[in-house]
């Protein structure tokens, strides 16, 4: 197809095609001729994860870059590329903390498995530091209400993982991770107001 | 108590809390003398929510004082005023949009209550119109997943509220709201982290 359709196609803008081309996040098209070049589903399919993840709210496009880099040329196990990619999404925190005290507690508590390199670690410490500095609850049977649907959800959201080839399994993590978020937090404030709205007063 | 103790027990430094002061966030103090005034504890407990609220990852002043505005002159009922509250808190999508639809559906097939005026409704439509972009399922059961497990956990977040006074609940409801959020998406990386370290590989 021509860069005409690849746009209409893609839903992106030719201009913005042709960014991307030069920024070398997708492969230029096969030269027909002095004015053309030929572009093909492969060229779609990656144009189409480009457009998602550029919509992702708060991903730079240098992070962007950084995916696309990681589904082009993978770490050396699934876990470690995943991980790295889970890692390019927000929120950024700090990495200058060596000890994450509540984070590994928690996790403990959980029964969940610790590793003080992978950032969730981080952004849990960080937020459970915001709870404390609220004065709201972060006790064991607080963080368990949260510990245990997240764990529900998770392992729902993991089972077609084995199903995938490893650059298939890095856009679904990335994405999936970043924009179920939203889907996912958008739902409890409509399930607080549900719940307040048909709440019987006393 | 002097604005140095005010400052030194609740962890802001003192100009910030002067600044407080003059943006009519923080009441002033009784004046004991030409160069001195008296702070107490409502002073203090005031403090602790603005440096709480301030704190709030992409929460801009300014809604920090709409929010402040509200827990000093709630609306006509707890809901209206909660829903006002919560409003403030990002995501800040457009308001511009008269229909909802992917929303009503998902709302209406979760069995929850649809109020096109809640901002959540059309936070919800922008989540489930960046998962048709990205080509990720948005179907009844996968959204099911997330609705049943936030209904639970909005559940026992809500049970505490029916002991709160109207100024208690506004404080809570936006707090726990924002303050929650980070806690959760750290806990569901950590269990997608800890489900794929742990997978026995066929």
């Amino acid at each position: 197809m021509k860069i005409s359709e690849l746009a209409e196609r893609s839903g992106v803008p030719v201009a913005t095609v042709k960014y991307y081309i030069r920024e070398g996040m997708l492969p230029r098209g096969v030269v027909s001729s002095a004015t053309r070049a030929e572009y093909d589903d492969d060229h779609l399919a990656r144009l189409k994860l480009i457009a998602a993840l550029a919509d992702v709210r708060g991903l730079p496009l240098a992070r962007v870059r950084d995916i696309l880099a990681l589904v082009d040329d993978p770490g050396p196990d699934a876990l470690t590329t995943l991980g790295r990619a889970v890692s390019a999404l927000p929120p950024y925190v700090g990495a200058d903390r060596v000890d994450h005290p509540r984070a590994r507690a928690a996790i403990d508590d959980l029964g969940l498995t610790y590793d003080g390199d992978f950032t969730a670690v981080a952004q849990l410490e960080e937020a459970l530091g915001a709870l404390e500095d609220a004065g709201l609850a972060a006790d064991p049977q607080t963080l368990r209400r949260y510990g245990d649907a997240m764990r529900t959800v998770a392992a729902e959201e993991i089972a077609p993982m084995s199903a995938m080839s490893l650059d298939e399994a890095v856009s679904y993590a990335v994405l999936g991770t970043a924009l179920y978020e939203p889907v996912m937090l958008a739902l409890r404030r409509l399930a607080h107001h549900h719940l307040l709205a048909t709440r019987t007063e006393p």
